[in-house]
């Protein structure tokens, strides 16, 4: 089958790896940000940010080719950031011409009249009745680069209907790429979102461990670190289930699983052992824009929105069923010290 | 309040700092395989496989002097190991005078007639009427050389009755002790019990990742090990539940967090990682003995102990819904091949 992948970035291009690699003919698509990352994959099939080739199955295409390659394809898989969510949702509505299965890799919760939203009820509301279709999220442990790379990954694909995450399930499982399938996409939305801001919390245990003395570098045996993570599994939990999820799905690869990958490195980890150091959140932006360049910093919107929407009161859980992340909150944004983690 | 702890290995001792900083008077009682490292204690006050010093409030003595300490104890810890807990309960039996509260930190589950018992219900049987309290465990992220360092640790103290469990919360929580009170023994103790074992899944992880041309060290941002990790916490719960215990447990410090510090290093994710490599249980073994001395694999006995019962079919659950232990048994003790834990 066509499947067209909105997003050349790496959750977008990693994915074209086990599609192309089961015979699908992937539509790499850019959006109006990818202009440069297409440029370069069409001229050295080499993805600069992964540092891989794509599969040959994978035709890289800019922006203006979006029209062509949506109207064409049999499914589409969403590889933009939570940013794009509404400006996908446009991209899709405007030019899909039937109902397709519809995947996403974009995470995230939205605010919205005092609650929460998962991202795959926004994407269905963005869409026109002729070609809505039940979007399926896919959640679980899986790092691009390495599913880019071809490694063992096991996900999940979650819908309110499982009948198009049995589709992608089928379109994409292989030897290194297992998919397990599940109708209980709140969880998996709740824990993909969380998950950044949980790893920035248990990073915070690594930079005060080692501004204590302790060894720096990745998470040790450290009892802090390891509470810190056990809260925050916990309070995912709590969160997901007030919103209609279930535990299962916390305690397993969605939850769990993700939040042990997301925590041995990435962006969030860095950012929460520098504020365990001691740095502010606008010293620690510094630090890591003269590294990395400018970052997006997805664990402080996400305790933002939550936290914003938790202490409105609108509805469960209560702020207090959540303490490591209402602390997190206060860290980031109100100058809390980061000892007040271990306190919650 | 006095309380006796018996067992001076690392746990023991690791769970006298607390105590002793809260000002109770600690007996450290060695058991009958302890003589050397009471004697080290009492000449130098420091532990030798701590590496760290006891606390001034605490003293150590020798086997020899368990009727008396036991007698005069306001409060019990046992501190030894799963293999002594027939022992440490015919110990109990004998010296103790009244009822009082006793907590655990021997953790592992006991086939018998074909299902599976905690601990604590084992040591309750084996007390007396006239002295028999319920039994507390202590679950969470706890590395005993952290918290003899007075590091910041978060624990779970649980019991069929919670009564003494707050108790014990009571008399050890602290600006560096966290404590949960729970009555969910069963969880905590499933939890605790497989911790180990599903650490070297995990280790296997690591393994293949290093053999397959992966960095070698410790966990990095591997979609194999989180996809292990994944499945363990799946499992745990699983097993939790099936013999009464909750998903809550599971998803937090018990589970999620303890499994989390588990995996960071220590002997049972040295030796899945050895596994993984491709060596066999005995080379691994031999190896792990060459580099620290002859060493006990947890791992080893809980995934033999549950496999086989599980096996028996005498009750749920089926084994093919925890299919990564079954693998890695079959890894142990059958030559099964290390990748075949990721086809589970």
């Amino acid at each position: 089958v066509i499947v067209t992948i909105l997003g050349a970035g790496m959750m977008g291009t990693g994915m074209a790896m086990p599609l192309a690699d089961r015979g699908h003919a992937v539509r790499l698509v850019g959006t109006h940000l990818d202009g440069a990352l297409v440029k370069a994959l069409e001229q050295t099939r080499r993805h600069p940010r992964l540092g891989t080739e794509i599969h040959r199955g994978v035709t890289p295409l800019p922006f203006d080719d979006a029209a062509e390659a949506l109207a064409g394809a049999d499914a589409v898989v969403l590889g933009v950031s939570s940013a794009g969510i509404d400006w996908a949702g446009a991209v899709l509505a405007r030019h899909l011409v039937r109902p397709v299965p519809i995947a996403m890799v974009t995470k995230g919760l939205e605010a919205h009249a005092g609650s929460l939203r998962i991202l795959p009820d926004v994407l269905a509301d963005a869409l026109p009745a002729a070609v809505r279709t039940v979007p399926v999220t896919v959640g679980g442990p899986c790092i691009a680069g390495e599913l880019a790379r071809s490694r063992r990954s096991a996900v999940v694909f979650a819908g309110r209907d499982v009948e198009p995450a049995r589709f992608f399930a089928e379109a994409a499982r292989g030897p290194y790429y297992r998919v397990e399938v599940s109708d209980d996409v709140v969880g998996v939305c709740v824990c993909a979102a969380l998950k950044n801001a949980y790893a920035t919390a248990v990073g915070v245990g690594t930079g005060l461990h080692e501004r204590a003395g302790g060894a720096p570098g990745p998470v040790a045996m450290h009892n802090l670190e390891a509470a810190l993570f056990g809260a925050a599994v916990s309070e995912i939990d709590i969160l997901s289930r007030s919103l209609g999820g279930r535990s299962e799905t916390v305690a397993g690869l969605a939850g769990a699983g993700d939040l042990f990958v997301t925590c041995q490195g990435g962006r969030s980890t860095r950012l929460g052992r520098l504020l365990g150091l001691g740095r502010t959140v606008d010293q620690a932006r510094v630090e890591m824009a003269s590294a990395e360049g400018p970052v997006t910093l997805e664990s402080v919107d996400v305790a933002r929105t939550v936290v914003q929407v938790l202490r409105l009161r609108a509805g469960p859980p209560a702020p207090e069923r959540m303490p490591l992340l209402c602390r997190l909150h206060d860290l980031l944004f109100e100058g809390a010290p980061p000892e007040s983690l271990f306190d919650a």
